[in-house]
């Protein structure tokens, strides 16, 4: 007789969701890198199947009973732990009819499909009747998983991304970024820092070598993992097949080499995460803004470092056979343009086009404004935050991102809490080694990820989000080493 | 209230069915194509959950009464051949144990991704713990489906390929080629009938591009397929994305050449299955002996023909950059070297190949050998039917398979009955097309692929297998216009 006979059961029930979860991912991977165009219809029913059965094992009668019975249990602080990641799954679900599910996903891959034309057509009308059912779908999930909750309809779906975390929230936490950066772009735009000496254009093929080179200097496992191309890259497979994509544009190789970086960032912590727990709640990355500290401390933390620069030029140099010193290289990293695209942005400009998402996206689940009204939005906070006239530009505007494609209202906030973590874990990483940049100049990275794995992957989802960056650098999340880290880089051009 | 309410049940029910064995297909394509070694321990699991929900669907108590009540509903042939499919396949599903369905699946994945490594390290002791593990699988298998059945142990697992056959039809069937066969190959290979003008070493990405632009020439569809890389190549996916994998030697273009051939027969039998049908077993092929058929049609029946050599000489001229006449290419392709490696076999050859591994196999599923005793029939056996010495090779020898590795015993049988189905197909499509080579040689392919679409492909399994040769032949399944085809090609050469 097991010590914990109901948590063991639970735990043998996850575990098959995860496998599911596991083709799921895989099924989605395929989807953006490898499928040809006549196997979409198939593939959205055939992932709706694989999902549905997710939702049936999530919504099982039997759980509720089985989880009051294990949270009587003796059990460890991870088995507590992981008992609350079941707990939150299963509420999760039981608010989400199976129809609903079924549907979200035929509607979500239809509309991320046909973007995936539209976008480069230009094309917003022919976008606008799939992103309308999108919407609907949202806030009809949205008003489920808010029934009986204490936040609002946007707060729901956040949750998602951020347990613990509300719109309210964000907003507080954003508010000296609005108040601040605005004018910290206008200062460091003007006059341009650094002229690029890249090529004009480079080859895909040798782009492609330098980021698999890249990938391995970061320490990403290709015994554990691939990379691929895909419109929009992203890092997807499971823990012990991780897959991350970039893409190619022969005019604009760092494009390819900053997305590199920042989802081998995404990649070590998963490939971090503590093997004894894989399959399990607990074993699962803590939430998409801890995520996307990690891809944006090692990109904007680390590879942007002057020390950093000085180990990536020299590959620059072999691959795109071209002589470029590490001190320009870094002028031009750190360069700020100001740009319409989010995926480009400097990282100054960043928290302002995540600004924007989030109060339409906001404004979008609380019906304060339609899927019709999203463009006007659209130019009028790019005017306001970035001073860009983006007005009848789709592409580059408000289609640009796959994320409302897919149904995926409330992640931006996820990027720059992220990046405002980032800053916070590299300065408590800064303390702890006085000697970093000399090291990292030297080629030796281990003190970064020797850091990251003890205090951030390998604990996974064991605490909670405030608790696991309090117990990394001592600090509750906030702006100022964020602040503090943009002035430092940015502010001096002014 | 529709017509026949059971039976429309039933058709979701197995639409939901396909749904997850799409999942399951595209993630054993994954495994072989792109699966970093890493993902090998959780992906086995992945797919194993995902055929056991697939199982799960299949054995549901409640199919038994809607099948019988759905039998008595006003169905139309198609729908009545239809609701045959739904039975055998639950009928197969509720003999086998859900247990030795997850332990067949692991057992199998680690056999298969083992022999990976362990084939081209000639490393047969490496092997063997794992394949005993495989054979025992599948002889508890072959016990759970042939319990109260008519036949034997080995003919219930090679009625999972060829409904309606046993081991004692196709021995009858065998027995003119076991007869002459070995004489006629042992006439043909002396004195070589063409040295080989192909240069020695192809770049693979020449072969790449080549292999696409054939596929392209027999009509595959690239918005509805890929073509990639694998160990052993074969066809997956399904109908509307359809997977096929080829390998490249460098030494040896005509290996990638071949195999490309022949899954694109494989390729436009799934691609031409009537969509009205597609996710239901009537319309899934009709056994693996007609998708030989198919391949092999294509490739022995259509490609090795002069005609077609006048249209593959020019590709192999520009992309591999070299001259090459149709003569001596269709002589180089139609030499009979007798070698050891069945994918790479002549033609005349090949069934001897098969007639080892039908009789190798029935006598490890009857228990008259273990799976020690493999190599010591294998080298007797291809003693005595190709007078070959294997002594000491696996790799080459017992090894060079992957069917056995994961567990797909009675499957080989089907080869030999493709070839010779194939040869009766194209008998009957010359006797209503008399300008068949002269079409051919004008690059017009059509007479070709519209016979085998109205006769085959579009008719999926609708018809038992003898039903659907006798329609589209006139004649009952028979070797006679095989040996004819093999006689008239090989025959003059002694």
């Amino acid at each position: 007789m097991p010590r914990h006979p109901a948590y063991s059961g639970l735990a043998a029930h996850f575990e098959r969701i995860h496998r599911l979860r596991h083709a799921a991912a895989m099924l989605a991977w395929d989807r953006a890198t490898m499928m040809p165009p006549g196997g979409s219809g198939a593939r959205a029913r055939a992932e709706a199947e694989v999902l549905g059965q997710v939702h049936a094992l999530l919504a099982d009668p039997d759980l509720a009973p089985r989880l009051d019975a294990a949270a009587g249990e003796d059990l460890d602080d991870w088995q507590r732990a992981n008992l609350g990641g079941m707990q939150r799954q299963r509420d999760e679900a039981v608010r989400i009819p199976a129809e609903l599910v079924a549907r979200r996903t035929l509607v979500n891959a239809a509309c991320e499909h046909g973007w995936r034309q539209q976008r480069a057509a230009n094309d917003w009308a022919g976008f606008l009747p799939a992103f309308r059912e999108v919407v609907a779908v949202a806030r009809d999930e949205a008003r489920h998983l808010s029934a009986g909750a204490t936040g609002g309809a946007y707060d729901a779906l956040m949750a998602r991304y951020e347990p613990g975390f509300s719109a309210a929230r964000f907003e507080t936490l954003f508010a000296p970024l609005v108040d601040r950066l605005p004018d910290l772009v206008r200062r460091a735009r003007l006059p341009a820092r650094a002229a690029s000496t890249l090529p004009a254009s480079c080859p895909v093929p040798r782009q492609r070598a330098l980021c698999r080179e890249i990938a391995a200097l970061l320490g990403f496992d290709f015994g554990r993992g691939r990379l691929d191309e895909s419109a929009h890259p992203f890092t997807g497979g499971v823990p012990g097949d991780v897959r991350i994509t970039t893409r190619f544009d022969p005019a604009d190789p760092l494009a390819a080499i900053n997305s590199t970086i920042h989802e081998c960032g995404h990649a070590r912590y998963v490939q971090g995460l503590p093997e004894a727990w894989h399959g399990q709640p607990v074993g699962e990355p803590r939430s998409f803004g801890i995520h996307e500290s990690q891809s944006l401390g090692i990109e904007m933390q680390l590879a942007r470092s002057p020390a950093f620069c000085g180990l990536l030029a020299p590959l620059l140099a072999q691959h795109l056979g071209m002589p470029e010193d590490p001190a320009t290289l870094h002028a031009h990293l750190t360069r700020v343009e100001g740009g319409r695209i989010r995926v480009r942005a400097d990282e100054a400009s960043y928290p302002l086009h995540v600004v924007l998402r989030f109060r339409i996206e906001r404004a979008l689940i609380e019906g304060e404004i339609e899927a019709d009204d999203l463009p006007a939005m659209w130019d009028a906070g790019m005017a306001e935050l970035l001073d860009i006239d983006t007005r009848g530009d789709y592409r580059d505007g408000c289609l640009q991102d796959i994320h409302w494609t897919k149904g995926a209202f409330g992640y931006f906030p996820s990027y720059t809490l992220g990046a405002m973590v980032a800053a916070q874990l590299f300065a408590a990483l800064r303390r702890e080694h006085a000697d970093l940049d000399s090291r990292v100049a030297d080629g030796d990275l281990s003190p970064v990820f020797d850091w990251l794995a003890t205090h951030i992957w390998s604990r996974a989802s064991r605490f909670d989000t405030d608790t696991l960056i309090r117990l990394a650098t001592g600090q509750a999340i906030g702006p100022d080493d964020y602040l503090r880290h943009l002035e430092r880089r940015y502010g001096e051009a002014g």
